[in-house]
């Protein structure tokens, strides 16, 4: 298959070729690819080697590059076209990519490339923008076909071969009543394999999945992956059928949320762009946003250590080991809190398992504190017989520490597991209990453990 | 649609009626269901009552039915079953759905219930098990319809009346020649709108995009994200067609990736299984490796700590704000290695970008650095003034912190976006960068930053 190395190739040749003005060996080159190797290639080229690019392509092959082109090509693209090009090519784009254009471009914009469309096909466009943004209307394509009970299959067949050129799957046919109501869907597979004039009602079984047009799109995400189908039905709150959602659509929906989460887990809210063009402003704002939120956070840990102000004068060699303790506390914090952030995401944990969940996380919690500590104590121990080092109460203080990175470690399973549970008992995107959410609630309840546990190692000693 | 809630009260409702041995009740509850309600309801009962609903469905149903079954109830229900049942059950499945069942199952029952297949069945399943695991091989299945260029559309449309009733997608059919090498695929809304007498020859382009049997899975995902199709055909080295992938079956692959990035960003090596199904001595023991190589890591602080105990001793004030000021380099490195390992994963972000990222890291890094300085600047400048905190070298010690805090944040931006491009560079999986990874990295690099501004600014007052 084709391979993102040749989509190099190919965009620096037809740059050399568009410098050199070679314009027909861009045409014989262009003509030997597949849509979307052009439109990443043609995607990479400057403003103006790009619309010539784009003019060169062969009339028919060009909308289908189009609509594999990114939105930023797009609109650029429709910018330089002049207005019956642009409606042409807008009337050949499949309505569900062309409401994502439309939601991406300025309004002003927006509205003019609205008018280019035929009034049949603005009227769909319009009805797809007025659903809430994420939803399934925003999603789904009016493209199918739609038969009758009282058709046969002959007369069904011969509906395809005169509607079906435009459906974006021919798997399946959605059978409505009078009254648009969706009462069935037929495989075509189930019509090529009976008698031409077996009917419709006769293949019916009335065994359906359908999708709710004002339903967020994760419930899409959610369907597909209960059901293994390449395209599901939308209905309306009646129950009539107002548009398709097929696979590929959903695939970039989960890609999408997959992303959002990866980003809230990293203390970042959700970008809507591609890393390099989200403008440096809006990324800046979405990373100060958390990054003020956990300083104000961390700001606690000064108040702790304030706390304990006394025991660190007296005790420096506490101080040497307190990151130590408080980054293991907030790793095994992160741990849990992306384990159980993504089972809960996948449906693998429910709010109901938090029971479960508990006793999972203090086994681990236990063992781990188990591992780390013995670690911990063993260096310190190492470090004293090898160098010397830590003072006379130097296994005291290897005790203090071990202990206090089990405890560390236990606080921070348990702690890191429970709060995406609670957020989302109360309704929050369990996500946003970003890891280092988790790390910074730690290091301050980290701090507090140390001291604790010094205080009883060490007091008469060091303290 | 069908809810999960549904799916808890049918379950519900499933156990007390066979608790109650009214069995004519069950059967007519399950009638009325889909299967993959059906499947979940029954995936939640315990052992034999699960085995009981199972044999209460419909002959027809119950294979359907267990497709969509957990692997470990399929493993259960296959035990209790007749070899003569489940060789019924396992010949009825997708062979991709198979292949999958005989992956998760130990290799002795796998061996056995190979044996149940049909000798063509087996001859499938043994060659889908002998691809490489995570290979598309192991992905796709061998129910496709293949036509002969020399066909006319009503041969074609017959043979899929015969042999379509098993393929998996009838969007598209493939075309081969002699030797069986893929030459054209022709989408069966082709053949619905042209005359019956024309040849598939006539329809045909020649343009096609074909998958490698030894690909990594991650491959067929790319190429279904590039591609806006719901079947992608899969080749042998000679080019020969050897089946189909179908889209269901990337978005599990799509997800199952999103799933392990997310794991390794939150510092545990991938598990296979969900969380709650995970036994708890491999979760300990893939999060004990990261804990473990993190506290070493770690172990570093400790040394640069005690390379400063002097300072320490002199200056405890230093040690209250060391965790704030380790912690925010931490967070600003964690977004940073969180948004370029998903922009990698995405292809949003390229190798040879490396110089346009580091330029948008540190210009966003001196950004959140100047706001996060202002910030810690304000915060003692306050105390000092409400409290009469920090003693009389207060704006020193202010000043201290806020440049260390917009030192290390800057840090931590750059080298959280460069490590995952380095370890791509290497050959590494960026997820491995995982964000505590380089929280650990930047505590010790930012206690380095924080003492040596530290003693320029507080040298001969404070140090």
């Amino acid at each position: 298959m084709s391979t993102p190395d040749g989509v190099d190739r190919l965009s620096e040749q037809l740059a050399e070729l568009i410098e050199a003005r070679r314009f027909d060996a861009v045409k014989a080159l262009m003509h030997e690819r597949n849509a979307p190797d052009l439109a990443e290639a043609i995607d990479r080229l400057p403003d103006q080697p790009e619309a010539l690019a784009f003019r060169l392509l062969h009339k028919e092959t060009a909308w289908q590059v189009f609509e594999y082109l990114s939105f930023e090509a797009q609109e650029h693209l429709l910018h330089t076209l002049s207005d019956a090009d642009a409606a042409a090519l807008l009337e050949e784009m499949a309505a569900d990519d062309r409401t994502a254009l439309f939601e991406e471009l300025p309004g002003k914009v927006t509205r003019r490339l609205l008018n280019l469309l035929s009034p049949a096909e603005r009227r769909m466009a319009v009805q797809l923008l007025g659903y809430p943004e994420d939803s399934i209307g925003r999603l789904m394509t009016p493209d199918y076909v739609r038969v009758k009970p009282g058709w046969t299959v002959a007369q069904s067949l011969g509906h395809i071969r005169v509607f079906g050129r435009d459906s974006e799957t021919l798997n399946v046919l959605y059978v409505t009543d009078v009254s648009g109501v969706l009462i069935d869907e037929i495989r075509i597979r189930q019509l090529l394999t009976v008698e031409p004039e077996t009917t419709i009602a006769e293949l019916m079984d009335h065994e359906f999945v359908a999708l709710n047009v004002l339903d967020d799109e994760s419930e899409a995400v959610e369907a597909f992956r209960r059901h293994d189908r390449t395209a599901l039905p939308v209905v309306d709150g009646a129950g009539v059928l107002v548009g398709i959602v097929t696979v590929d659509d959903v695939l970039d929906v989960q890609e999408r949320e997959a992303t959002e989460d990866i980003q809230m887990l990293g203390a970042v809210q959700a970008l809507e762009d591609p890393y390099l063009q989200v403008p440096i402003w809006t990324m800046v704002r979405k990373r100060a946003i958390w990054l003020v939120i956990l300083l104000f956070g961390g700001m606690l840990t000064a108040e702790a250590m304030t706390y304990y102000e006394d025991e660190l004068s007296q005790a420096v060699v506490l101080a040497i080991f307190l990151p130590l303790i408080i980054a293991s506390g907030g790793n095994s914090g992160s741990q849990a809190a992306t384990l159980i952030t993504r089972a809960l995401a996948l449906g693998e944990v429910r709010l109901r398992d938090w029971w479960r969940v508990m006793r999972r996380e203090l086994v681990s919690g236990l063992l781990l504190g188990a591992i780390l500590g013995s670690l911990g104590f063993a260096r310190i121990t190492l470090w004293a017989i090898a160098f010397d080092a830590y003072g006379p109460h130097w296994l005291l203080v290897a005790l203090t520490v071990g202990v206090s990175l089990s405890g560390v470690v236990v606080w921070g399973s348990l702690s890191g597991s429970l709060l995406p549970l609670l957020l989302k008992r109360l309704g929050a995107d369990p996500a946003t209990s970003s890891a280092p959410f988790i790390a910074t609630l730690v290091d301050v309840t980290g701090i507090i453990i140390f001291f604790s546990i010094a205080m009883v190692f060490l007091s008469g000693t060091l303290l």
